[in-house]
This record gives structure tokens, C-alpha cells and sequence, in this order.
């Protein structure tokens, strides 16, 4: 079996092929330009790979994934991407490359990644959630293999959070809701709240324990909503210092209300290593379209 | 078939026996007293329908529902109710009434009915939510006529909210949280803040549009995670008025970001007459066991 994944991504686009162990057999990694070139080396990627069985696609978005929708695929109005708005990222793929195809949202694509390698050493694990904090936040479930939504995806970095006091002048900078998770504890923030790249601020600037204090209300939101096995942090904003941060607040804020598995067990990193998540996930993904054929409405039937 | 129900709610158990098609043929309602009292008469209650297949039981709590769990059936030590913290709500039963139990949360029974109700005018609808506002405020949540919850039950009213600018000085209620959504949104939240019960505070009063704007908070983080087809508010504190304030900072927070039915769809108040949400769950869970046969897990696994 010869898998295909495309991890669309707001930068770069990561196109590879797989056997059906997921074992990586080539990959390719481009920026994510225009749409038409882009799409067009997508394309062009698959095509030197004439046995290809499937593709799963986790894209950027908000990206219509409901394959009885009338907009299936299409790139939607409030992506923070101008060029890609009313694109249909999954036409031109199935069009030139006649394979049955996945699509979902690249957090619920790394969450699937994360969920199949957590399973793959507990079979008692059913559910994950992944959140990325990058260039905004994001996340994604997975339910005993499958993804929940009845009008769409998740659109987890956009609730709202109780103001930390230190940070309350703060206005937060998404462009729909001001001061929602995403914008007050995303990457851009940094530069919002002091003019620099987060990569230029140290750990022990109290901005890092604020945002800390943000994502750990986000991952307290998720445990009482959907009492997850485990909840993943990834994305460029994401270290191992950063992460404990959360860890602590996660625990002040639960307070021990409801029981969660050891926090270090329980709110970790990728464990799939170098940004690899979403391949793996796109690959298992590609693998069930395989089985079950396109048109099954994967996606959202469960 | 005959079907039994108990809606064990923290202040009075409502018991009753349907047909398949959930028509109430008895029903009993008593005060939830002393645990060994309420239980006896809960079994005495069914003891009168020898020819009784399955009983659904919609518990307060938090109550262990995982049926692998040691402490399946056992209210926790988290619940405010004092005289029950340890007490095993399904073992007295079981061990005098001899059939299939499905057990789940009050929140959760309440939401399996209007989920019910709602696809017998829609076959479409695949989830829904259930909040309760009362004493305390908790959620239920069935996607594709299923519960979810890896680790046990939701406990949505914990959740951490923005709080409203009126509204800093106070405190909230929460002995484990403070000023979580239960310990500023639910009703005894009147008393700590005006000094008399809300059932005495016009529509008018300010605290009422403070409470809105929490709930709506809710329900916003409800409809970016869970996407649901529906969500339902339930519960002493609710009037046709207060749904209205809910819908419109509902609108005003999640400022279009993803697409809702209507809001006078979206955001309703329990369509069963009555209170009866919770039995007709729990007649539809009995027969569910019925078919299924106890054991199954239905609880959790999807």
C-alpha cells in the first residue's frame, strides 16, 4: 500500500509518500506561495508516484471538511491568508491525481498522528486533543478514532479566557474577537505586547507565565468538556519550559476537580518527532479512505 | 417492553415506568432524603412492575460512570451533598431489581432526551448540548447517540470565563474554583451578590445581563469545540427572557467566526414538556440496554 499526505500548511507545504507501515519513503517541503503553483507541485509531487492508493490532506484553514457541504475543500473567508480565500485545496488534487482523498484541518491531522502513536503503545487510550501555538492557536479531537463536529470543525483558539490582572491593558489581537485565546496567547502577541519576537524573550519574562496561564485555562476548558486521555501542546511557541508552565497553572486552575492521568503523562509534547504529527495522521487517514472509499463522510460520520 | 427511569436529582428523585414508545404509564416523585430512604423507595417503586426489561438512571453528582472503574455507580466526594459522598447509587438497585441499568449523569439524561426528541423531527441532527442552570450549572453532551469522556463524565460548569467588567469585585461561589462558570452563573449566585433569591431579582436587574454574558461564554466554548447541532439550556433559572440575553452575547462573542443554525434553533430551551428531558433519556438509554445487554459499556464507548 503507497500512502499520500499533504500537510497544507500556512508557511510551507510538506507533500510525502508511505508504505502502510507510515515509513516515510519521500518528501518533499515547499512554501506555501499562490495557490496555483502551490497546488501545481502538489500535483506534481504525487505524480511520480503512479501506485498511490490514497491521499489525507490536513490543511490550514478554516477549511470546509463536511463532504455533503456544497463549498467541500474550499479555503474559507476568514482565513488570515488573502490568496487562498474561495480556494478549493482538494479539486485540483483529485482532478490530476485519481485517488480517493481525506481532508481535514491540519490540528485534527496531527492529532490523529499523536493519537495513533499514543495507541500504539496504550491500547486503552481513546481520545486526544492537540493544540498548536504558533502563528495563531488552533486544536484538534479525535474520539476513538474518529473526529467530532456536526457544523464543521473545531475552532478551539477563538473562546474566550479569564484576563490574567497583570495583563488586563492588553487588548489582544485577533482581528474578530480581540482578546480570545488565540488573541492573547499566540506567537504574535509577543510582538504586540513588547515589540519583539518571542524568540527574543526570555522564559523568565512574566509575559511567557500570562500566556502559560491563558493555555492552561484552554487545556482545563478540554478536560472538563471532553475528558481526554491526553492533550498535546505543539507548535513553534511550544519548549519543554514553556510547557511546565502550563502544566502548573493547568493544575491550580483544576484544582483536582476531576482526576486526570500524572500531568506529565497527561499534557506533553508531540511525541512523533521533527513536526512529524500531521504525516502520520494524514497517512492513517489515507489508509481508512483506502478501506472504506471516498464519499464515506469520514470526516464527520462517526 | 417496559422501561424504567430514575431522574436522581439532588434534591428529589423522579421515578417512572414507560412503553417503548417512552409514554409514562407511572411515575413517582419524593424528596431526595437520607440515601438509604430514597434508595428503598426508589426499589419499592419498581418492585410494582415485575415485567420491568431496563432501567436508565440519570444521577447528580459527579458520579463514576465508567463501568470498568472500581467505583462505577459511587457519588464522589466532590458533590455538596454531604450525606451521599460514597454512596453507590446503582448496587442497591441492581441487587433487588434484576435488570440491565445504564447509568449516566442527570445532565447527560436530560440532553439524550432532547437529542431524541430533536431527531424525531430531524434526522439529521447529530449533537446535542444540554446545560442545566440551577443550583449548580453542569452540562450533558451526546454526539451521534453517544456520551464521550476518556477518564468519566463532563464537568462543563467548571470552566474558566472572562469576566464581565460589572462584575470584578465579586468573588463567585465555587468552594473548589471561585469565580468558575457554576461559582458566578448559577442561581444561588443571587443570594452572594444581592442578598436575596433570584426568583425576587427583575429581568431588569443588571446581574441577570452579567449572568447572560457568562453562559453565552459557555456556550460559545460549546459550539468551537463540540460544534453541536443544538445547544440546550435547562434549569431552574431559565425563562424565555434569559434565553434571549444568552442569544445575544452569544452573537456579539462569536461575531459570525463559524456558522450556527438560526439562534432560535440553535439556543433553546428544553423542547419536552414538563422537566421530562431526563425520563425520556433515560427510557431511550434502558432500551438501548436492553438490546445491548448490561455490561457493554456503553457509557463511554463510542
Amino acid at each position: 500500500m503507497l500512502l499520500g499526505s499533504v500537510e497544507a500548511g500556512g508557511t510551507k507545504f510538506v507533500c510525502a509518500v508511505g508504505d502502510e507501515n507510515y515509513k516515510v519513503i519521500d518528501q518533499e517541503t515547499f512554501p506555501s506561495k499562490n495557490p496555483k503553483e502551490t497546488l501545481q507541485r502538489t500535483v506534481d509531487f504525487f505524480k511520480r508516484f503512479p501506485e498511490l492508493d490514497a491521499i489525507g490532506i490536513a490543511a490550514f484553514g478554516p477549511v470546509e471538511v463536511r463532504l455533503n457541504h456544497p463549498d467541500y475543500g474550499v479555503i474559507t473567508k476568514k482565513t488570515p491568508k488573502v490568496a487562498w480565500r474561495g480556494i478549493n485545496i482538494v479539486d485540483k488534487i483529485k482532478n490530476e491525481i485519481n485517488v480517493p482523498i481525506f481532508l481535514t484541518s491540519d490540528v485534527n491531522g496531527s492529532a490523529y498522528g499523536e493519537y495513533v502513536s499514543a495507541k500504539s503503545h496504550d491500547e486503552d487510550v481513546e481520545s486526544v486533543v492537540y493544540y498548536t501555538v504558533g502563528t495563531g492557536v488552533g486544536a484538534g479531537i479525535v474520539i476513538d478514532g474518529h473526529f467530532i463536529g456536526a457544523l464543521g470543525l473545531q475552532e478551539m483558539g477563538h473562546v474566550k479566557v479569564k484576563r490574567h490582572p497583570a495583563d488586563l491593558a492588553f487588548k489582544g489581537i485577533c482581528p474578530h474577537h480581540g482578546d480570545c485565546l488565540e488573541g492573547l496567547a499566540s506567537g504574535p502577541t509577543f510582538d504586540a505586547r513588547l515589540g519583539k519576537n518571542g524568540k527574543e524573550v526570555p522564559i523568565t519574562d512574566p509575559t511567557w507565565d500570562i500566556m502559560a496561564y491563558y493555555l492552561a485555562q484552554a487545556a482545563v476548558q478540554t478536560t472538563l468538556t471532553v475528558r481526554p486521555n491526553k492533550i498535546v501542546f505543539g507548535g513553534g511557541v511550544m519548549s519543554p519550559e514553556f510547557l511546565n508552565m502550563i502544566r502548573e497553572h493547568f493544575a491550580d486552575e483544576l484544582n483536582g476537580y476531576v482526576d486526570v492521568l500524572p500531568l506529565e503523562e497527561y499534557i506533553t509534547m508531540p511525541e512523533i518527532e521533527n513536526n512529524g504529527s500531521a504525516t502520520l495522521g494524514d497517512f492513517s487517514l489515507a489508509k481508512k479512505v483506502v478501506k472504506v472509499g471516498e464519499g464515506h463522510a469520514f470526516a464527520i460520520d462517526r
